[in-house]
């Protein structure tokens, strides 16, 4: 018997998350910051739920759930499914045990590695099963930006991992030098405009590679001149920013970002502690000196946008960033065809190169201007899987690219994230745009 | 010495305001129900601070303010211009009585009435007299809305005025009787869709007129087929939605929708109470048995984004509601020049005809699936009358068209109206939308 | 026909109502500036509705209401009597107008003096009609708490009257000036400390005068030997407090009061703006400087805990307080019989006196440290009016005496107002206790 | 050397704190239901920082603390010792881990181990010994009640021990029966109703023995007469409460109870969920069908206090209580005089015996109606360890006796516990009173 490639696809994906799990304490494991982010262990049994829900009991021959109460305990947001734990109490579930979620992500591996063979050429079920693949690599990043989160919350700063950066990158799949301190140069490259001229295009995802449903249908949009910057924002610019007085400028804000920033009284990025008279910033490693040359995380998309307006500049629409980045990524693969055989073209974690666009993917997460809404003739899917992304299309602005927490291979240049205008603690950044002179 | 043409349509937009203070006891013109509301008094003495501040504090020779305390108390939300009250607070200010504010008015409307004339070829200050003067008309459609709301939250459930259809229309100029209860007939007419090609388009305000700064530029979109209802959603229709279970369905609203009306416990629109087992709408003619055939409005994004996935539509998006609009008035002028010359257009308040697009305005503002955000190369004015529109840009959907509150002649197929998805204070409803069969 | 003499105090204390509103415009009594405080509009009505419901209703022939609909609308708390409008909306209902109020009073005025010369010899009913009276006393005290927390609500710090002293003693009969500023001493007299032996005592309220139920029954309490400051606390010894840091050393605040002041930011009292560098007392005729040797007033129990543990003191207990003031009542009825005559010894507004304890009536509320709680016997009484004053008996504090704005002749040497610890906008000052050396 | 008798109890005491948390996982330990509850890990923690706080950093020579950072982290209220960690935010700190803390716990106890016996003559410390034995024993108690509170909120229902009820004994030392399902008799005693004269008592902690300062100083009251109900109120007749629409009654609540109970819609006791049509009770043991017998705990005092309503009695006062309690121990140990060697004549965890006052202590806590108040005389000792009691003298409510929960030999008769009027997640129970008849 032959191994299914999605098979292979799905014990490597599975298995990082674990990894991913490994440098956390059954403590660490257990506790919620704020009720925007999880546990790392409802992480872990929520992506098994996904498997056990819409796979194994639809298709399992004989099927029975691993412990019937999970099924509530687990179920993020999907009403199709029934009732749900609620969010801002995921934190109490001492039980069931890390031990035994892990117990319940052994039992839904095996019973998937005995059902997927089977199956193999079922297009539905193997489509069902990327999703879930896909879905499990979302969470993936969220594992990392909620830990992250909890352990900025307590005081001891303690660093999830702390291997210099040659050993972190094998002792941690996938958590790139550039989540935490890398060593990059001391200066950021010059920021350098691209024009582009725009007029009738298409966007969105078409063609047999996996998409979620909200990257589609490709369709045409007409575009106007515009550039976009060569980098990201630099923690150095940002800093500019913050000693500039920008955080106590009206002019430069929106209404609402001026009055939710007054009311937590604001004046600095998330993870940016002030230590000894100095800027720091708490990473993935603990705290480190904040590197200029890098770029700026973890904003919002208010501060992205006053900080857009403080530079004379705008941030970019969905179709503008994809449009570029699109132009980039054939570029790139005219260059060095093999790099479009690695997938997704992901930018080494480095201080932008100066002759061309970069770090469209694996650095940050961009804001778009584009608030996160339906494409032309988008459909949600029949089912509860149907409630995936297009219930969500309200008062949420898109991000574009990936951040360095992002899996390998996860990213797309249709890809959709999105996120309120006040969510910090994601790896959110900012790609200038402007008008043409 | 002729009479200025502005200073002749300023004297109308300001007795207008007047007139609909006029049913409305000092009382109830001090009074706020919520912090989007503002009392009466509050609506009168901003827009004459509107006037007092922009126009007359540079342009007059000698000014002196009327009461520096003014300039605080009446500013709404203008940084450049310094303090503000708090908004949640009108309600409180007792003093300046009304009595007072209409001498603040009449003070600053005579030294306007000196000051136009010697200005009348300085297109600049005409500019900013008539941005007031489209502000003050603004705020006119606000007074009749939060003077209802304050109404609805007295047990007396009072009337805003209480004449008959054709006596009140004289009696409270621009209030036409669709905001009460009309002699309409008793169906809707049948809904019927009409379809359009889209395409490369044009859309946003270009030429002479006035318009609002977020109205331009004009530029060029594409636009997939789409079809467009004929008339809007009807109270009767919106019945049958909530008495079969829209409200308790979570398939059937956004997210964010869902939670909160389940937090709120909303099962049917702001002013629909029961009485006596049926159903009643509160109207500026105080409680009314619900009128079927009349457009449903004081609807809220949520409910009406609800209303459409129930309806197997959408709401449409801004060009595409531009786009019919537009078409509708050339195919109306075209019919009837003379409507041309009457401004807008203005449907009759009137159950939908059966043989056309109606109703785009005058009925009832008409959400669009858009979020509220710049038109490609939009900037913001220089000075303090650049926060008029440009800093509200998120979190906020557009509304098109104009309601049977706005004053005649302020429509446009440009305009551009915005809420909070939350919002239900305002006459606002439904236009169905979907894609081609 | 004679008149009743329970007609004419019922016209005197009826009037006085009305004379308290007079200073104001119909807009000032509808505004309401916190769900604590209550328009003057609504005390109007609601002292009314209190004669119609417990009175009228019962007694008068042929009773009809004066309009059904106010049953609700002004009823307070007594659920006995059926639904009632929130509390914090009261600032909403701009209809009844005032003149509509006023017209309820009139009539029930009218209707209760056909009414009470019939009942004279009926001992319930007076019983009724005097706790009424009472009753209206209180809330004219709170006419005068309200309006000012009202106007201080308002940047332009209007005053409530205006005239000189003398004059506006008989402008507005019941409000002296202490309420405003007085032509006091300039410095306050030396504060002495006069013992107690304590031992057994009776307290609370025994036989034919009127008292509310929550005065009685008489009982007997052990009482420590005990200290009490001849005077309240002035103003300028609060200011050394303030200025000796008192705000900010938690050592000297009950946990739940630094917790409280901090979340709220509070360094000072309520009523106390800084102006021009120096201390202002907003007061009811407006803002005036602070002056030194006047008590100081409108603090929370918070406040003045801290303060007495600032000065090596504590808060008296009922108990004593009681025991002091009826001590020195009875000294000053053996040295001045006429004083009894006058009621309660009702001391002039102004700065203690050397010889003796002063100022337990007239100036200020004084807060005890005893919780309000029910006497050893306590029982509620039958019916609705049964909710008066037991309901209330949990997490509130005790002030004893009465204050500049308690109507004349209210106080009693028995009486028990009560507050939560957090209410400032009352005229409640300290008097100091400490045990004996 | 010779053991200090005052190591053997530290070290027993301590050992007890280890033996409640066996029974729980890391997990577990680490997570915080509420504000109000602290997790299982910070209290092993406090009491630690306790010792080392106020004992080791005192009088330890050459002392370093374990950790500088725990100063902070494990600080509960004293502002005396420095900064502290929010209390909202203990469940997450997930390091130190549990293992930790252990570490942390045996350090402090080797230390103490080497330093008392060679301060075993200075009283002060001695003093200061007890009192961190005390306060551990308080948060023994909390552990209970704050694990129970977590997994009540886990919708597995999990129990904190299964144990039989001689196995659990065994197992959890300290953990009687009573706090999950007992074996007790099928209906309780009848309630008898016994009288006391009254008159000059003495009450409060005076003499030799540990006491907190709160209990002292020993004083006179005077009591009238009132009788005590031999037992506490039964789970079977507070379901008679329930049943007969006690919630839904104002008339029988303190006002503030009852918007308190309106606004979370509260129509039983916390841990009575229904299940299959019948009343259950969530224990330590899991959910049980609930047993008509025993004490009725974890109620509010607004509960309490609306139950005595209807019931036609009232709550004790501390005075009535002690008075009572005094008088049947006194008896008791006239009975059976090794009762009195024994401590504190503890109760077994049995439904009240009919012949006599029962349950004062390890049954439940009984509210009284006395609010939290300072005895005459009663001074804060100096420093940071008088901020133990004295600062929280506002605004809850004295219960008396002790729970099931209480470690034996923690009662004392005269010993004050107090919370807040709204705590429902205590072992808190009703004994009635009433005034003669």
């Amino acid at each position: 018997m032959t191994t299914s490639p999605l098979l292979v696809r799905y014990a490597a994906v599975r298995a990082r998350s674990l990894a991913l799990a490994a440098p956390l304490s059954a403590e660490d494991c257990g506790a919620q910051s704020m009720p925007d982010a999880s546990p790392t262990k409802w992480h872990l049994a929520h992506t098994t739920w996904f498997f056990e829900t819409f796979v194994l009991q639809a298709h399992e021959p004989g099927f029975a759930p691993f412990d019937p109460a999970f099924r509530v305990l687990f179920n993020s947001y999907y009403n199709g499914v029934g009732d749900r734990h609620p969010r801002a109490q995921r934190g109490l579930l001492t039980r069931p045990s890390l031990a035994d979620v892990l117990a319940y992500r052994a039992s839904v591996d095996q019973r998937m590695a005995r059902l997927l063979p089977a199956v193999a050429q079922d297009a539905a079920i193997c489509t069902l099963v990327e999703l879930g693949l896909q879905h499990e690599q979302q969470h993936q990043e969220l594992i990392l930006t909620d830990i992250k989160h909890l352990l900025f919350c307590n005081p001891l700063r303690p660093a999830y991992h702390t291997g210099t950066e040659g050993a972190d990158v094998s002792a941690v799949p996938g958590v790139p030098g550039s989540c935490g301190v890398s060593g990059a140069a001391d200066t950021a490259a010059a920021l350098v405009w691209h024009a582009f001229d725009g007029g009738l295009i298409d966007m969105g995802h078409a063609g047999d590679g996996f998409a979620f449903d909200n990257e589609g249908p490709r369709h045409r949009v007409f575009v106007q001149p515009f550039a976009l910057a060569s980098r990201l924002v630099s923690n150095g610019e940002y800093v500019d920013f913050v000693e500039g007085g920008g955080y106590l400028d009206p002019s430069l804000w929106l209404a609402e970002g001026w009055d939710w920033r007054a009311s937590l009284g604001l004046t600095q990025p998330l993870y940016w502690p002030r230590v000894d008279g100095g800027w720091s910033e708490f990473t993935l490693r603990g705290l480190q000196p904040l590197h200029a040359a890098l770029p700026v995380v973890h904003l919002s998309y208010y501060e992205a946008d006053a900080y857009a307006r403080w530079a004379g500049a705008r941030l970019p629409t969905e179709a503008e960033w994809e449009h570029a980045a699109a132009h980039a990524l054939e570029q790139a693969e005219r260059e060095s065809p093999c790099l479009a055989a690695d997938g997704m073209g992901v930018a080494p974690p480095q201080p932008a190169t100066t002759h061309a666009l970069s770090a469209f993917f694996g650095v940050a997460w961009q804001w778009t201007q584009s608030s996160y809404a339906p494409y032309p003739g988008f459909r949600v899917a029949e089912g509860a899987v149907g409630e995936y992304n297009g219930k969500f299309m309200v008062n949420q602005y898109v991000l574009r690219g990936g951040s360095c927490a992002t899996p390998p291979g996860h990213e797309r240049v249709t890809y959709r994230n999105f996120f309120p205008a006040t969510a910090r603690w994601q790896f959110a950044g900012i790609r200038l745009a402007r008008d043409p002179d």
